[in-house]
């Protein structure tokens, strides 16, 4: 863990590494509004009643409190309702669509890059403030199932503009699951999620066994247990399930998505989506496609990136609005990429040039060809500093600042590579550094 | 008020408010960058120790609880430190520095744009939830005074880029009436500042008879009042606290440093940086130069931009870290903008093209289109549906999106700009929209 903080669970960066969180978080939002997403920030605090709607009191939510409320033991009855912060960018989400849906356009596509804050307990080592970035495309009433197909390849191609290994978006789809299940006379629909979630972990033996104690019939396991190790990237995916035999309107539908899909991203994202009909995560919550994602040689991180359909992200009792999302966990993909050194900053300021100072009476000449280039795009500092060149030098060294500009007492200027060594005359007025010092850059590493 | 939110003092903005705040978020950082300042962010809680340590209980603290602590009642002792929420960006950056400064290089100058939190009471109508952006240069051991002269250079290049009116940054200096009221031999100089301090409100004559109240001489009252109303933007400042006959170390030096920094004012920005010596806020916490800032034709607003040199941002016992610094207010001064429409965003979307979608069967085209466009850095989205071409183009209008591109049944290409009718034929492999309808621009209304 690169993080250097004094409370467990709060990550925070130092500038170098806080230039590649940045340059994910720049490479994101350049993505998501190429696709026409448009950006909203919803405030921190949500009240516990809209926290807790869902029942989601598994997550662990923090309260406020004022301290003047605390010091002055104000009854209950004198503050205000109970406000906790947010630990999703969803429910905030469906608050904000019912609070202005008189003022939004729908479908509305959104994205929403925020922290989030859970309130774990220190010593189980979990991030207890994070950030996510979340896309949904929000519908007032309906919602075209082609947007399910969008939204993973949105999310594959701003993965593939990121320093980071491959990643391949896992889907599968309640309908099928759901169509399967009533196709062979299963009714305990949740349970056999439950007893498949543990595929992975106890095998197909384990799975039988438990899903016998809760009097599954021999050959429902069977039959199950052969969706679940289906998978693949293409439409061969749909035979297999198809050659199980079972027929239902429900699972023929959620084939025919999936096929869709699979087409989708046999065009546009080329081994990049694979249908895993043993994902249930979510699939008790999502009524369609659900995603999940895989970082090659980080199967050990879990999905970095989770979502699916829903058909009501919110109800105001006479109108629902369905929506299809993805969230990605920013911080826990970020801190991996710190914690391996998979990719770097190239330096820890945004610093282009140094201007050197000669003496302090001079300082003002340095700062002219600081305005100039700055006026330029050129990301300038001057020497805080009037020491030996030697030590100016160091200065810019030590931050990774690649060029350091001179003014002879002649009055000539000159720039310097200090990584090379090389030295030539210069213009403040037409002299650019090579693109790719213009700014920090980040490459992904060996 | 254009928030839209259901709790008082959370300003929420709709997606084309955001796009105002977003560009003057990102104009902020374009400067600071090409300034050499590095971003860092902090984490969002501090221990109260840390919160109460300059003895800020006047600013209100959120306190956070784990809900399920609550829930069990567990006793205190099984908590951990009490954490809050931070109300400002400079006591958790003093943390930072403590807990990095073996990791940072000095001087480091940096940047933080975050939001903070204050428990107002909800009747009072503050803002509880506000982003502010701030800029420090702090040492380790000293810090060279010209570092005072480049703060305020920096904010009004960056104020200059935003779409508001002119800024004007106000400035004084303690030296400077720390000096005088030694060469006056006025020993409470704390008495002093608070009551200049109300110079604007109760005018000369208040002030002098509540200065008369705490027993200063005549002679001192009427130098102070003299002291007071002096302001100006060039160096004859100087010369009418001098006329003043006033002979101090102390306030010479505060002279001198006030003349340099009016002089790179008047050279680099010029009226727009003014001393006024009646300014006294932040004068009992600074110890050199402090600003405050006026936004032409909103003085109601306050300063929108504060700070000024401090001599001991942290210390850890055996060093420490003098700096200066400046906070803007983000949050107030887009809200100001949104509630009177001093700027506004040119659409709600960052969409430049919608593809319209001529039937379903079709749809694939149009999107080989807008995956063509947005390769080419041109936000773009496909119709949702493929209604009549009217609908569509509506769809596109509500959002303010300026083009809406159709394939012909003979597969020909053509764009419209729906706001002049104008339509052509288009390559999507060459076409561009004009420069400033590429993305959303934000401009300063009439």
């Amino acid at each position: 863990m690169p993080a250097r903080t004094s409370l467990s669970g709060f990550p925070e960066w130092l500038p170098a590494e806080r230039i590649v969180e940045q340059h994910i978080l720049d490479q994101l939002r350049e993505t998501f509004e190429l696709h026409g997403f448009a950006s909203i920030e919803t405030r921190a605090v949500e009240t516990l009643d809209d926290l807790l709607r869902k029942g989601e009191t598994s997550k662990e939510v923090y309260l406020l409190e004022r301290l003047q409320d605390q010091l002055q033991e104000r009854s209950d009855s004198k503050k205000e309702r109970t406000l906790g912060l947010h630990f999703d960018l969803t429910v905030p989400f469906a608050r904000y669509v019912l609070d202005n849906a008189g003022e939004l356009q729908f479908p509305f596509r959104r994205y929403q890059i925020q922290k989030v804050w859970r309130g774990e307990r220190p010593q189980d080592g979990r991030f207890r403030e994070f950030t996510q970035a979340d896309i949904d495309i929000v519908g007032n009433g309906t919602l075209a199932f082609h947007h399910e197909v969008e939204i993973p390849l949105v999310i594959l191609e701003a993965f593939s503009k990121l320093p980071i290994p491959p990643v391949t978006v896992l889907v599968n789809n309640r309908k099928i699951v759901q169509g399967f299940c009533e196709g062979i006379g299963v009714e305990n629909v949740e349970q056999a999620l439950r007893s498949i979630d543990k595929l992975d972990k106890i095998g197909p033996e384990g799975v039988r066994a438990e899903m016998e104690e809760f009097d599954f019939q021999a050959e429902q396991i069977d039959q199950l247990l052969k969706l679940a190790q289906i998978s693949g990237d293409d439409q061969s995916v749909l035979n297999e399930v198809r050659a199980l035999g079972v027929s239902n309107e429900l699972l023929e539908e959620g084939l025919e998505e999936l096929g869709a899909l699979l087409a989708a991203g046999e065009k546009r994202a080329p081994h990049r989506l694979r249908a895993e009909l043993k994902i249930t995560r979510g699939l008790d919550y999502y009524t369609g496609t659900v995603y999940e994602t895989e970082l090659e040689g980080h199967k050990d991180l879990g999905s970095i990136c989770s979502g699916g359909r829903y058909d009501s992200l919110a109800s105001d009792g006479k109108r629902s609005y369905p929506g299809v999302g993805i969230s990605i966990g920013v911080s826990r993909l970020v801190s991996r990429i710190l914690a391996e050194g998979l990719a770097t900053a190239s330096r820890s300021v945004p610093t282009a040039v140094l201007v050197a100072v000669m003496n302090e009476e001079s300082r003002e000449a340095s700062q002219d060809v600081a305005a100039t280039l700055r006026a330029r795009g050129i990301a300038t500092e001057v020497s805080p500093n009037s020491q030996k060149f030697g030590k100016q030098i160091r200065y810019a060294d030590r931050r990774g600042i690649p060029f350091v500009w001179f003014i002879g007492e002649d009055g000539a200027h000159e720039v310097k590579d200090i990584r090379s060594g090389e030295q030539q005359s210069a213009d403040p007025q037409t002299w650019r550094p090579p693109a790719e010092d213009l700014k920090p850059t980040v490459k992904l590493g060996e």
